[in-house]
């Protein structure tokens, strides 16, 4: 299998996997128990928490635990109930669906954009807030990709996830910075001094953690960025080159998109008709993001970027992780050729530049 | 080590290690997606839910998974935002202190009451609603432990958790009647016909699966109850026997408790010291729910249910699973007089009868 769909999630680590196989047995206790298993499991949520801080310039108390990015980001749209929040038009669902439901006209202003969008791996800028005016951004796709200063960032809020970067499914986080608003989503016990309930998820908490460790030590962005870079960057260019019709939603210059996310669209070619016929040749790519999988509607994202539904409807992404090769490359090229050909050949779209 | 504190959180299930296991390195595709890894998992997703639903008399449409079984209740208290909502003292902390800022005065009116106490394990009486109310049982502690039919209780929503039946954290369960109000908590992608956002956590679903498995082939509820019945009343009868000042918080008669928890109070003895000192030879027990550990206030439970401060202080909560044998029992008997001894020699409270 060639998994080329890491920004959906990424396979476990295998420093995560060992973690986690440690904590199901020595760290199973409830965290917030009084008795010594439960400190020993304590102890581990509040080791990752400081390894997080540490990889993104925060302070302990600034982070909350949750059990996904889209939690976390539902808790700071939440928070802005009845507020103004303005968001990209090219944030995650979990985001612009939220704030449909929930922005009003009171202040204080929320922003909400992210730093690189998932369906294209592309760079927003983040908007200039004024005084009294709070900017969240989530950062899932990031984390693990490039170095994160929420202070340099000038950050109140951020979103991360460890499944995108080889942990679990099941664990997100949440940066509060230090004085501003924050209204739990999750109420219950005194978890997260309070702010958001429900027994701790060590062992994933402690996977997590093992995947900060991993992207930390093991993984310098460095090292990620110029493997991952180069595989995208090849992938990219071979398709321009040898596929007719196709064109590049991702811009793939170093300061305009992450390193790990090409998407493209193929003329007169349906999206996850690409996606099945690579599906059967082993190659697991998908069509943006996977929560809206299913829809018939275009991708809000490639429909706000390129304003044309066949380009939205024609798009593939590929996302790569640390375990892709060069052969992972030659085995997409070696069929997507002609795949596109079969489809374009079987389309009653009329064929035009893309560009038009 | 002798752990009774599985109305906690309880250790992992072998038979769910080895699904979870399984599930890590062939089920870790995003199980919104459309590609073969992703109809995997999202399978896996299906067939635990399938489970869930024998086993309470339910329909597939009915359950949504969630995280957590906070992250259930807050769901059912926040789709009645600003409606009357009633529920018992004795609630966890997910329902009274979310309904405590989220209940109104208009209609429809919302009933959250357990079935069965987490601090005590007894019984509750279920409140008979009339035409446009609806009725909420959180059921987290009596999942494995008894029969459940939600259409015979009459539930409107019912709360389910893993990690109280040999599952992971992470993995809970909120049963939603057809054509109830219904409002997302976590608004994000397409997941759980839109009631839901977040990927799933299949790892941990699959390891759900394996618990419910469990429950139902392999410790039918006969032998659970008549394993851990007997446990449970064994160390009843000798507490009472054995230790001057001892009283029951939990009634054990079959008919009025769960027969896996035993909550009781020591005169004279704070629950947090016994803990402590229970700690330090290797048992390990709890002060009441593991959620509101560190509150200097006593349990709202024991204090709704004996009116009385003390009794609440001096109380300790045994929760037994099936990994406990009688030697548990004989190892906690072997201690806790002793304990109970020296720390009513050290109180400077003033000794007198419980029931005064």
């Amino acid at each position: 299998m060639v998994y080329l769909d890491y920004a959906a999630t990424s396979p476990l680590l295998d420093e995560v996997v060992v973690a986690m196989h440690r904590a199901e047995k020595e760290l199973f206790a409830n965290a917030s128990a009084l008795h010594t298993p439960g400190h020993l499991a304590l102890n581990e949520v509040e080791d990752c928490r400081k390894l997080l801080v540490e990889l993104i310039n925060a302070k302990p108390e600034e982070i909350i635990f949750t059990a996904s990015a889209s939690e976390a980001n539902n808790t700071v749209i939440r928070t802005f109930e009845g507020c103004e929040i303005e968001t990209s038009p090219l944030e995650h669902h979990s985001i612009i669906e939220s704030a449909k439901i929930y922005s009003g006209n009171n202040r204080p202003k929320l922003y909400s954009y992210m730093l690189a969008n998932n369906e294209t791996g592309e760079f927003l800028k983040l908007p200039k807030k004024k005084d009294g005016e709070y900017l969240h951004s989530d950062l899932t796709q990031v984390l693990g990709k490039m170095p994160i200063d929420v202070k340099k960032l000038g950050l109140d809020y951020a979103t991360f996830s460890a499944h995108k970067i080889g942990g679990p499914v099941g664990v997100g986080a949440l940066y509060v910075r230090t004085d501003v608003p924050f209204k739990p989503l999750i109420i219950g016990g005194n978890q997260e001094k309070k702010r958001r309930g429900g027994t701790y998820n060590t062992v994933g908490i402690s996977g997590f953690k093992a995947a900060l460790e991993y992207a930390r030590k093991n993984a310098t962005w460095e090292i990620y960025d110029k493997k991952v870079r180069g595989l995208r960057d090849t992938l990219a260019k071979r398709i321009l080159d040898e596929i007719p019709g196709s064109s590049l939603n991702t811009d793939i210059k170093k300061e305009k998109s992450l390193p790990n996310i090409l998407n493209a669209s193929f003329e007169a070619a349906e999206g996850e008709s690409i996606q099945l016929y690579l599906d059967a040749e082993g190659i697991i790519v998908s069509t943006g993001s996977a929560c809206a999988a299913g829809d018939i509607k275009p991708s809000h994202v490639l429909m706000a970027k390129t304003g044309d539904a066949e380009v939205a409807h024609s798009s593939i992404r590929f996302s790569f992780g640390l375990s892709n090769t060069m052969e992972d490359v030659e085995k997409v090229m070696a069929v997507l050729p002609q795949i596109i050909a079969n489809l374009q050949g079987m389309s009653t779209i009329k064929i035009r530049s893309m560009n038009e």
